[in-house]
């Protein structure tokens, strides 16, 4: 393909994947894209090994890393447990009950507490210090998911010949990134895995293609096949940016039962909830979704209290219980697509088929 | 352009304009698409009035109607205004005289309260008449925005030579479409004006057109220039389904006030909300829509009493006052894309211009 980000990165075909997994960011830039490996929920202890792994068997290819890297460096309050509303606690400690779960044991209650401090981890101080540990790594590219990134951090990254990118949802937001120096703007459409806006990326990236002109935008949310990433192209974007996916892969991060759960969805089970974080998040509806809809259920915690509310009183005793109805994983609507596991070779080469056959069903059509 | 769809209809581009302005359906068959007349705020008397213009001024161009046909010809209860809840009527009433509108005058309440009943009269027996009419017309196609069409009216429509389509937001009512005998479907993302559903038009319609194939699909929802027209056929459709974007013509139907309000608004203005008709409708969010978020304010109530609330009580008041912060009128996404205001051949030769500079554009990156 003959295209800025293929040059730009030198790779063969402007597919960027993101993932928690390092086994996908491997295997995509193995198979001709580039894998960004998502570290949000990675412990800073943890960078440093996955990092080598990737280096061990990524072949000399580029990859990059996805940071919540907040634009002032203010650390954000220490995690406290206690501030968490007692009616909130026993909304979710009755619904746990209700369905048989059983409850922890003073040990893992206690386990299950220092889990969730190391989950927290992703203050700024910790991104910092994952950043520090990348930035040893042969990265390529590090993608801003909060937030237009530090212009600090964008020069430090020129100076070391990485490229910077960040998420929008909004054309405000891509100004934004473009203004402190990012060399690619990601655009999100609402139809995304996670925290994501309300704008659809059919309207939403040929907005922030216009307004970022003429920095390169991949387009996110809702791509999984030759004919998305072709109407990515078509609207403007240089290349994609695809997350769930890599989800339905054998080499992804998700337990069976997980994954058993998304094959078998449907693209409206893939709901924006408020009840995962507190802010909007694109997940698996599940049985803790559908509770706070319900008549008498309050009404969710500003974030992070909903996300504290659930690792601490709710995650672990459902993932201890493999509490099926309660089992669920932040997905786009292209989960109802995604029916049959596959490996990431496979999705890859099956997206670059179809690309092709659009052209020529494009060549036809429009001569 | 070498497609399936301007064949069946002699057309010269595989562009649908729905709309409920006559003029911007005689501009659009005239400008080389299909315009298609949408009834659902017809009253049956003026149908026939609306028919004779088109014929006199399209210039023998193929158009169409959308109607509202139900798939079983049970009538509807008739409106009683009398079954709105007291509290729901207060709510409104306050609301309206908080923001300082004049209430009505007994005779004005009157007049009102006839043209609520008139604007109901989209029961099935109303929709019949009004296909009656259409029927003695020269229309080259129908299609229904409520469900599969009833079996009898497609035999019918084809025994004149008329194709059938119908509207589906899901994969489920698109295969009961195609099982009824439709010749096309629309499928039609979230992003679009007025009642929809939640799936985006970038996972809805690869989805619907391999579910349905071979048979043509129009994609709607999100579709205002020649990108997202390539984008549609890059995804598998053969046709696009337009209607925000006639909008912001000179020839649509839209007061000024109205007009300014959308050509000033962003894509996150035009909001999902149930309180319109009792349903999800896709609407320009004001104080009407906002006010129902508010703390202490009632649920909505089940359609069609939502809808039945505002015209026996809010609409007549909001216009005859013309309150700019109540005006509001169903419209996609793409608002935040509609700045300035321009005809409806324009619009059309933008799209065909873009459409071919999108196919140049894929030509050099994909060879």
């Amino acid at each position: 393909m003959n295209n800025r980000l293929c040059e730009m990165f030198g790779i063969e075909a402007p597919i960027f994947a993101f993932s928690h997994c390092r086994d996908v960011v491997v295997e995509v830039s193995r198979a001709g894209g580039l894998g960004v490996l998502g570290m949000a929920r990675a412990h800073p202890d943890r960078v440093e090994e996955d990092l080598r792994w990737i280096d061990a068997h990524v072949g000399g290819r580029p990859y990059g890393v996805d940071i919540l890297m907040p634009a002032r460096y203010e650390d954000v309050a220490e995690v406290d447990i206690d501030a968490l509303p007692a009616g909130h606690v026993a909304f979710v400690r009755q619904l746990l009950d209700d369905a048989g779960i059983p409850r922890l044991s003073p040990e893992q209650a206690d386990r299950a507490a220092r889990e969730l401090l190391a989950g927290f981890h992703m203050t700024p101080r910790g991104s910092l210090r994952m950043l520090e540990v990348c930035l040893r790594h042969p990265i390529k590219l590090i993608v801003n998911a909060l937030g237009s990134p530090p212009r600090e951090l964008v020069e430090r990254a020129h100076a070391l010949g990485i490229k910077v990118g960040a998420l929008a949802g909004r054309t405000e937001h891509a100004l934004r990134h473009a203004a402190v120096g990012c060399d690619l703007v990601v655009a999100v459409g609402t139809e995304a895995a996670g925290h994501t806006g309300d704008i659809t990326s059919m309207v939403l990236w040929p907005r922030i293609v216009d307004a970022v002109a003429p920095l390169p935008v991949l387009g996110g949310g809702g791509v999984g096949r030759g004919r998305q990433v072709a109407a990515a192209l078509a609207l403007g974007c240089e290349g994609v940016w695809c997350g769930s996916i890599w989800l339905k892969t054998v080499q992804s991060e998700l337990v069976p039962e997980i994954r058993a759960k998304l094959l078998a969805a449907g693209p409206a089970d893939a709901v924006l909830t408020r009840t995962v974080t507190g802010k909007p998040c694109r997940t698996l509806r599940n049985a803790f979704t559908d509770a706070w809809d319900q008549p008498g259920a309050p009404r969710t915690l500003p974030a992070p209290l909903q996300n504290m509310l659930w690792w601490a009183h709710g995650r672990t005793r459902v993932e201890r219980a493999k509490a099926e109805a309660f089992l669920t994983y932040p997905v786009g609507q292209l989960v109802g697509d995604m029916n049959a596991e596959s490996s990431v070779r496979q999705v890859v080469q099956d997206m670059l088929l179809e690309l092709a056959e659009t052209k020529l069903r494009l060549d036809a059509m429009l001569g």
